[in-house]
């Protein structure tokens, strides 16, 4: 998944990456695989973009013991420490005690939780029970985190020269807090960058070989000062450039990310972490357009994706979903005899249904997908993995075929990227002013 | 997430409860946070079938020096150790080499394996690398676990009275080794249960402590006999009920959840793991009735909810997305008229839009959504997380006000999981011949 190009000898590395970081995820449902583990997820992309790699996330039971053995054991080796889960009111919520009883700390009763607690109680209009008192117990040496989207705050404690920060477990309290007063609290105390750690480029249409290949000439020119790592995911590369050594300051990386950015061209997508969908959604609204999406192989996730980026009422004009001819014709006014004749998956199906999810929707862009992503492949001949794309722009409508391995959900996400990056390339292209080049022998 | 109702004294429990089982997820891209953890949800909940509890997991770097020191630590506390990850071709892959070391095992070659991956690129036109031989190597005290859709097999060693299974990373790969290989030979070996655990029962529309309160007058009359777990996920309750000490058997603990399967009437979804939407899939293939969608809140959430369950063509008669009055007219002919008195975010819209949904493209039943999922209110004085669901039936139509705090995925789970239960109790009814409840008073 991660390959890195680093050169040797590259010293000193400045203080986030050699901090020692762990994260203890408590709860018998991560273990139960009720829940997955996201907060590992989060909490390590966090840590990653301000320097620092999380060294080990352990996850263990609710149990009082283990607890108290595996804390023990992680602060002994780690510099910083962080918890999750464990801080609610209920009796298997016991992190608070476990950990209290290694760092040889009282807890002590804090009234300004409890109001809080209170207060947000009432502004639901529930009755707040006792055993929530439980979440007013803080350290009595460390501070408290408040939580403006639930009842326990967060703890954050110095001791023996390291940090212990204990988060609560619902994601939606967590993210804020790690992000709004964490990161800067680690940041002042030198324990991460005070910046982003890598310039990332996102990039579509280009395997990550051929990628590397066409930028090394770039990163040799700064040797042993850069480092590089690549990222693939489903069509998509992420490449990021960082300088562990400090040799080469943040502006300078920006600009070796930018010399990337021109020798990529349209196989360039953003810097940073935006989804291909927020890229598209962007230049719809620059260029004052709306896109229609049409699906029978992807099935609604297509449409999902658009409506996920906020305020996609200004862009996405409408989607439809449809598997049979039936519908085909009564939605989109596709004629019978076109279906008939190529089937509806197809370059021509693609074409049709292309064009008659704009002219119905009343969009300048449209976007078809129709295959086979499931388990049963076409009469046609066309195995599973089989995807056909139709692109209708203000230029011209075209389609071009495609062809995935894997599972259903795959061969999903994948049909969904390639479509939103030709959407994309498009849309550049317009934006530009630039020519568009014949479909059927563009890059995907 | 998950409360239990475990009485004292149960003892003693079957080999699998006290079997301890660790597991070892390696790559730097879970502790990055690029890739989820899915391999831990995935054993997590494949163990606890089998009625054992993962004890810990543990995420590491791809250094040589942590494998070595971890697997050292968990190979002497655990009785089954399993690790994923690391198995691959390339100079990162350590996994092999650093567990050997604490074994005191020699890697051995293996041409038979050797042979297999040459055959696996073979078949898919490739040339096999040098590097690729590596995966040929395993314990000379160990066997091979075929890999069906991958070049690197999965490794079993029996050593000092404990169990070593060392598995892929790509979970297509991981997946079925897991479910096929390794989960009969740890029954045959009495480390798992040889039949599932409990029995599970899915429910929607009823609240955790209600659902609890109903069943307890059945639970309290097996005593201790008689273990319960709750575990709550949007807007569904799933119950699971067990006999830790085996003083029950399956089929009394199937009696018990069919008593309580028929105490909570239609609040009752299925037993098992199944999905919402492929229990109304089930339930719609057995009627021969077709269902059609309409979304704005959810965006295609549902349709592709629904496309999730393989062939849905049968069932699926199409869906539309649609945010604008003009695509809502023009995709579903409700009348201009309607959308400017009562808005589209309104009973009224929802039941023109199911309406609509139904007529248009031919279905039986149709489920319509609309609302405020995303960061904007509306005008009409409706916060954000109100939600209309229409549902459009041989028996009438219907529509129901609902509200859910949260982030826009949130609510949008949510209105899709109300939606689903709402069609499902429908479906229900009507396979009984039941009558239809006044909609607007129906529990949600």
């Amino acid at each position: 998944m991660v390959s890195a190009h680093n050169p040797e000898g590259v010293t000193p590395r400045p203080a986030a990456a050699t901090v020692r970081y762990e994260l203890l995820t408590l709860g018998d449902e991560l273990l139960l695989g009720l829940t997955a583990n996201g907060h590992l997820t989060f909490i390590g992309s966090q840590l990653g973009r301000r320097g620092a790699l999380l060294q080990r996330n352990v996850t263990i039971t609710d149990e009082a013991d283990a607890i108290v053995a595996q804390f023990r054991e992680s602060w002994a080796r780690a510099d910083v420490v962080i918890t999750t889960g464990g801080l609610g009111p209920t009796c298997d919520d016991r992190t608070r005690e476990a950990i209290a009883e290694v760092l040889g700390q009282k807890l002590v009763f804090d009234p300004t939780i409890e109001q809080a607690i209170q207060e947000r109680f009432a502004r639901f209009g529930r009755k707040m029970t006792a055993n929530n008192l439980k979440q007013a117990y803080v350290f009595e040496r460390g501070e408290v985190l408040p939580n403006a989207n639930g009842t326990a705050p967060g703890l954050w404690v110095e001791q023996d020269g390291k940090v212990l920060i204990m988060l609560p477990g619902p994601p939606n309290e967590l993210q804020p807090m790690f992000t709004n007063q964490v990161v800067p609290r680690l940041a002042e105390r030198k324990l991460l960058l005070d910046r982003e750690a890598y310039v990332q480029l996102r990039t579509a249409g280009i395997g990550e070989s051929a990628l590397e290949t066409k930028l090394q000439p770039i990163f040799d020119r700064f040797g042993a000062a850069l480092s590089v790592a690549f990222c693939a995911h489903q069509g998509a590369v992420d490449c990021r450039v960082s300088s562990p050594s400090g040799a080469l300051s943040y502006q300078q990386l920006e600009a070796v990310a930018a010399e990337c950015a021109q020798s990529l061209d349209e196989d360039f997508v953003c810097y940073g972490h935006d989804s291909l969908a927020r890229v598209c959604a962007e230049l719809l609204r620059v260029q004052e357009k709306r896109i229609a999406v049409v699906e029978s192989a992807t099935g609604g996730l297509l449409a999902n994706t658009f409506t996920e980026v906020g305020g996609s009422c200004k862009f996405f004009a409408g989607g439809v979903v449809c598997c049979t001819n039936d519908a085909k014709m009564q939605l989109l006014d596709i004629p019978e005899c076109l279906l008939l004749q190529h089937g509806a998956v197809s370059e021509e199906g693609a074409v049709a249904m292309a064009t008659g999810g704009a002219e119905t929707l009343g969009a300048d862009y449209a976007l078809a997908v129709t295959g086979f992503a499931g388990d049963v492949a076409g009469a046609s001949g066309n195995p599973v993995g089989t995807i056909f794309v139709g692109l209708f722009s203000p230029a011209g409508v075209w389609a071009k075929k495609l062809s995935y391995p894997g599972p259903r959900q795959t061969v999903k996400v994948r049909a969904v990227n390639a479509a939103l990056d030709w959407l994309r390339r498009e849309l550049t292209r317009a934006q530009r002013g630039a020519p568009t080049p014949n479909r059927r022998t563009g890059v995907m």
